[in-house]
């Protein structure tokens, strides 16, 4: 079990605040060209084990890794709803936004439209 | 001027560590609705006005929102690219380990026709 405390945060949350370190970013990075067990991607890391699995529990606890046992290691994968959770959220709020910027834009289009009649 | 103290960190790390707060994420969401003044941002929220500020300082120097002054008031409005970035970093790492997976599917695939070939 890599997972650390329960965390009452939303996951979001957790996922964001997860994404917002270079280690757990060069995880995902890794993680993202395929599985690999917790040892192979502490390798590149001037860091204890100890504070590189508590990383792991970050990125497991905000839904952006699973963990499996496999004989005598522990294999990580990436969980790609996470990252897609948290990418809608913020498509979301950016498309809203350009969509207001659209309806503005025709707007004043057609008071100018509107103006040229008179 | 909302800025804080220069921050050394890549942008996307503070995009992710900006966005991994509920009022921050409150700001993002009424702003893609459409620019607001810092007293109509602040007024949904108990909170003093110089915390509320800092917040949206955060956001300001991860490019999630740009200010301007309008006459005595400061107006913010939402920064859709600093949104873009942080969406296509997460968006290439998804995208690296679903194409790595329909490679291993094609291969497994493949592998059971030449078996039945046999």
């Amino acid at each position: 079990m890599l997972r650390s405390m329960p965390n009452k945060k939303p996951l979001i949350e957790q996922t964001f605040a997860a994404l917002a370190d270079p280690t757990r970013r060069a995880v995902i990075r890794a993680l993202s060209e395929g599985d690999a067990t917790v040892s192979r991607l502490a390798a590149p890391f001037d860091m204890a084990l100890p504070s590189f699995t508590q990383h792991l529990g970050v990125l497991e606890d905000a839904g952006l890794i699973v963990s499996r046992r496999e004989g005598r290691s522990r294999v990580c994968s990436l969980n790609p709803s996470a990252l897609r959770n948290a990418e809608e959220w913020m498509a979301s709020q950016r498309r809203q936004w350009e969509s207001r910027l659209d309806r503005l834009e025709a707007h004043i289009a057609k008071t100018r439209t509107e103006k040229s009649d008179d």
